[in-house]
């Protein structure tokens, strides 16, 4: 859409009331966005791209759509220990919007949840692109981090604990609600239970502040999108290390209330958009931080010895039904 | 793909030989990026997204899709009159590739053409993203700019000459030899010719020398994407003045010769894709930008009256079958 583009990124994106940062000195509706970023400071950014029936069902509302492109990308900074800053948005538009719901309208929808999360973190739309096809969102963002700081996947050292900023497998059940899935896994749950799932899956809140303090405390960390063995497996690999999870330790959300214990703990192993983040920091340090923010959980133990090894209250390893993780590198 | 992203990253994207900047602490790889950038400029970034059938035909290359997704966003920097610095990549692929070409196949041949235009411009890629669906690529690019510069498309002023840094038309043959389209058009060319314009048309180059020794001396620029017509419009709209464009003046590209010259006239004026800078100075710093580079060339001149005037040589108004833009504001 060549011609419409301008005028959509105009109506849509020029929001006058959105955030208005000092350290921005040119923004959308030119060829580039310019920015005069803060000596002090070295900059984090992050892409991501969310697409309609991969990252999200097709059933999804313009609202959770915005929300969670710029959320997941958030967490990204939140990761890193970066203080969001700016973001520029790839929009693609198809020619009949879901639901056959009227592309203003949609874009209405999608904008102003796109403005109030924005506004939330005071972080500015500085620039965008919009193209005709198939529904998708991209989303760079770019953020402040320490001269001296980033949290990196690389840096876990055996004998760390293995901490968690809050409650696993809740977007996993949403997901299952979202798409009428599994319906042995949701079919005890309440409506509001069940509302409270579909919030995690689609309105996940990036860990921004708890990021920031970890600043420097974290010897490695990153965020949950694809799942915490999934996604710890990075973090063991760039360390050259293991990893000892202990199950009963896993902070299991509240609506996994349908299934039994070893199902919980399949969710909450495997299921991905939780956007928690796992971290790992010396032994001597975890108090400090469990008292600062009592919802962290420590469900393991980083090892010298190069396996990821899911132990039961007894001491077992726990086979996974669904896949294994148990050798690599 | 959540699970081969990781893999797919890795191989191609990390590139042992590819550029490797100073001002960049941590490249692909972990959550975020992280730059240093340096104090004394500030910094510009755009973002722009190529879908299959909508940015390029089906048919294209891996190659020529890769090059010109990054030389469309270094032509937005260049626009700016900015040195590109780096760039993060967001890669969407489709089940079965064009022409059923092996995935393997493809990216190695998409990512060879995009590190090799990277290494020309010495610009590093920083971080990106896999994922799965119909094909489509997000680049976001940032660069340095000065700390007072940047051409914005607004600052044209009545009196100012518009000049233009190249021949138009050949990326809108090129689009009718590749689509098998308007083949009067297109009849008479030479083989070596069709090459240029499909050369045009898959290859832009981007004005990035032509942009930085611009800095300070333009008053208005953008780049050349949606057709000299529509995309000087923004120029016109954003610095509240108008034009008048003399047509036997407009820079026409040798690939035009198929066709007669009114036709030529509205390839030149409504065809995409030539990525040329169309840029306004005052009258007085043409000579030595001219000198400077003589293949730039002066197309109008910009008016206090807010229309757009194409003229023939006699003074009369040029009406164009295709479309008119003669009045707005």
């Amino acid at each position: 859409m060549p011609g419409s583009e301008f005028q959509l990124i105009q109506s849509y994106f020029s929001d006058p009331e959105q955030v208005s940062r000092s350290d921005l000195i040119l923004g959308i509706g030119d060829d580039c966005a310019i920015v005069a970023p803060r000596k002090q400071s070295n900059l984090a950014f992050s892409i991501d791209t969310l697409i309609s029936g991969v990252h999200f069902p097709h059933n999804t509302s313009a609202d959770a759509i915005a929300y969670k492109a710029l959320a997941v990308n958030l967490s990204d900074l939140a990761a890193m220990g970066a203080e969001p800053a700016w973001f520029t948005l790839s929009l693609t538009l198809p020619e009949v919007m879901p639901g056959n719901k009227a592309r203003d309208e949609w874009l209405e929808e999608f904008s102003t949840a796109l403005f109030a999360l924005a506004s939330e973190h005071n972080i500015q739309l500085i620039g965008g692109d919009t193209t005709c096809g198939p529904l998708s969102i991209t989303i760079q963002i770019s953020g402040y981090v320490n001269k001296d700081g980033g949290m990196k996947r690389a840096g876990a050292k055996p004998g760390d604990r293995i901490v968690v900023t809050g409650p696993l497998g809740a977007a996993a059940i949403g997901l299952d609600i979202a798409l009428g899935q599994n319906k042995e896994h949701t079919g005890c749950l309440s409506e509001a239970d069940k509302q409270l799932a579909l919030r995690a899956l689609n309105y996940p809140q990036a860990k921004i502040k708890e990021g920031i303090s970890l600043q420097g405390i974290a010897h490695s960390a990153l965020d949950l999108s694809d799942g915490l063995i999934s996604d710890l497996r990075h973090i063991l690999i760039a360390s050259d290390v293991g990893a000892e999870i202990f199950l009963e330790q896993l902070p299991l959300s509240g609506v996994l209330a349908c299934v039994d214990k070893k199902t919980a703990w399949e969710k909450a192993l495997t299921g991905g958009d939780d956007y928690e983040l796992c971290f790992t920091l010396a032994e001597e340090d975890w108090p400090k931080v469990r008292q600062q923010y009592p919802e962290f959980i420590a469900i393991g133990m980083i090892t010298a010895e190069k396996d990821l090894r899911l132990l039961e209250a007894d001491g077992q390893e726990f086979k996974m039904q669904k896949r294994g993780f148990d050798h690599f590198g």
